[in-house]
């Protein structure tokens, strides 16, 4: 998408026209956001863990595709097998969490072990390119399938949609998954603002949601993750749109912390409430995400500890919870996801169309 | 309540033992906790209506007993009627909104007046130190018929209340509102733990609510306002008590905003939704909060700009949101109030007892 009026990826190689292997990779820093645009170049396979484990690229579909390039930065140096395996190891340790990182290396190391050392390297870098362009594709399939929905309940005049934490195209290589169809629609000329959530505790709305859309040009209105519900009494909201961390088979939503409240609200004022995501983000293996999902519960300072500009412009970082020894201490809980029980839920966006919760099993006989 | 291990009101005047009349005030500077805790002294109506306009002293009874307090400060340089009034003009319009504020100014007028002017400086110290004690006792009777609520439901383990923002003591002379409860329960040897929702924008949860706990020796846990739909849903929470600024006769609470997203969650889940004010602050001239009061819009700053402790130490400010020219403006929406219609609320918790929405028009007729 657009920034400073130019087209970029979140990642991408630095490669001369009409070739395939790269020396280095270039991301955008997503720590320094929304304050500073820095564009940092990566060439070595322990430049890409850092990136990975700081959240310098951060959001499931990306780690996955800075991971493949990791692999493909690798082979620059050795193409032996135990050596790409320690690469991969390394790669694998650097978030344990993230599915995508896992499943993007187990798809590269089959393809590169199967071919002689001499052909890895440009097999390694078609392969992190195939994952980049397969994600693009996926989350232009899910923008034009939100935008047929709202281009269904238009009536020419601004389409306010809300959206929580940052599911854009900052968390994919390009469009996004909850912001896709919100691109497509503001590209394709409907009026559209997007109400964005703030998202306590790491503000990745108040910092890459409102970014991302702002740079795109599109209409966007901060608020604090509270003031959803009211917006939603007074017909100030259309349709919520979110991402998702994993769907089940049932169709419940596990999405980052809050999410809930918002369906909750959604329900009460008959306002359609959908997730979107790629259909691999859909686990087949549950049914009942309340019970079934176990909630990560994250660091105190997420809470604590709010990042931001200073007077003088520079990036600082401030302790908002009571502090010293006389008191009882202030404990803090972080639970970093919620599910949304499919009940509350309108429909899933997926590349392959858009599902109602019930019928969601039709993807997977398809 | 303590503080430091002794008991503080948030006002009190700097008198001899036997005295009535005093020649100055102390309050506690809010807008340096949970930072600092700093005593101001006040020896001038002008200095009053400053700690009042900057919020040093806030929450609706406590601005109502500072406003007294400055009358009775003005009687120390002038008893005469026209000096009076212009006082009781400049202390309504510090804070135009605040209703307890022209409420403590009109009681103490027809007073004053009533009076010689030699017997009005006794007469005003005497009626502030009045509007006091009765806050303290009204905080302390919604105190009880909140414990006996308490008391019913506790199962000799952990008993979990959230509350949002801070109607504690903080925002009154003594006790709370919404936290008169669970110091009574917490007093009583109770065993209760408090989830503190942050209260974003201005973030009183974090900062006063969790400082007043804390200093109480009451256990508490702050959690982003994202959070508590997810412990709902997870059995982690079984009372919510919130303040409200004012209550429908129909039993609508208008609170801080988020607070209906959280009557939501604790509908969804069963868990009982109570609002502890003082019986004035229920508004018997509407009937329907959602369509008849109007929600107040405030500042952009209090979105974009998070106050803390920096690494030395100092409090400091920091502005979360995206700037530069180039990109379409990051909006901020920031409307400071919601209403929670009656139909999710379990009781209104008043000094005159616990009424459910529906028979809360018994208080009126008693």
């Amino acid at each position: 998408m657009l920034v400073n009026q130019q087209s970029f990826r979140t990642i991408w190689p630095n490669i001369a026209v009409d070739k395939v292997i790269a020396t280095s990779v270039s991301i955008i820093d997503q720590t320094q956001l929304p304050h500073q645009f820095k564009i940092i170049t990566v060439d070595h396979l322990d430049s890409m863990v850092k990136c990975i484990k700081t959240m310098q690229v951060r959001g499931a579909p990306l780690i996955g595709a800075a991971a493949a390039y990791g692999i493909a930065l690798a082979t620059l140096k050795s193409t032996v097998q135990q050596d790409l395996e320690l690469a991969a190891a390394k790669l694998i340790a650097s978030r344990p969490t993230a599915v995508n990182l896992q499943w993007a290396v187990q798809r590269m190391m089959p393809i590169l072990l199967a071919l002689n050392p001499a052909d890895r390297i440009e097999a390694a870098w078609q392969e992190a390119a195939n994952i980049c362009n397969e994600d693009v594709a996926q989350n232009q399939a899910i923008g034009r399938h939100g935008l047929a929905i709202i281009q269904n309940q238009y009536q020419h005049k601004t389409f306010n949609i809300l959206t929580h934490c940052n599911a854009g195209w900052l968390a994919t290589v390009d469009y996004g998954t909850a912001l896709a169809p919100i691109y497509a629609a503001h590209d394709a000329g409907l009026n559209v603002h997007v109400w964005v959530d703030e998202t306590r505790p790491r503000n990745q709305g108040a910092s890459l949601t409102a970014w991302e859309l702002g740079q795109h040009g599109v209409p966007h209105t901060v608020i604090s993750d509270n003031a959803g519900g009211h917006l939603m009494q007074h017909g100030q909201v259309d349709m919520v749109i979110v991402g998702a961390d994993r769907v089940t088979a049932a169709g419940d939503v596990c999405n980052k912390i809050g999410t809930y409240l918002k369906a909750l609200a959604a329900f009460d004022n008959q306002i359609p409430f959908y997730a979107a995501v790629p259909s691999p983000t859909i686990d087949w293996t549950i049914e009942d995400g309340l019970h079934e999902i176990e909630i990560e519960e994250r660091n105190y300072d997420e809470v604590a500890i709010m990042r931001g500009r200073g007077a003088d412009g520079n990036v600082l970082e401030v302790n908002i919870l009571p502090s010293g020894p006389q008191a009882a201490a202030t404990g803090v809980a972080n639970p970093a996801f919620d599910v949304t029980p499919a009940r509350l839920v309108t429909g899933i966006i997926t590349e392959a169309g858009v599902f109602q919760p019930e019928h969601l099993m039709s993807i997977r006989h398809n």
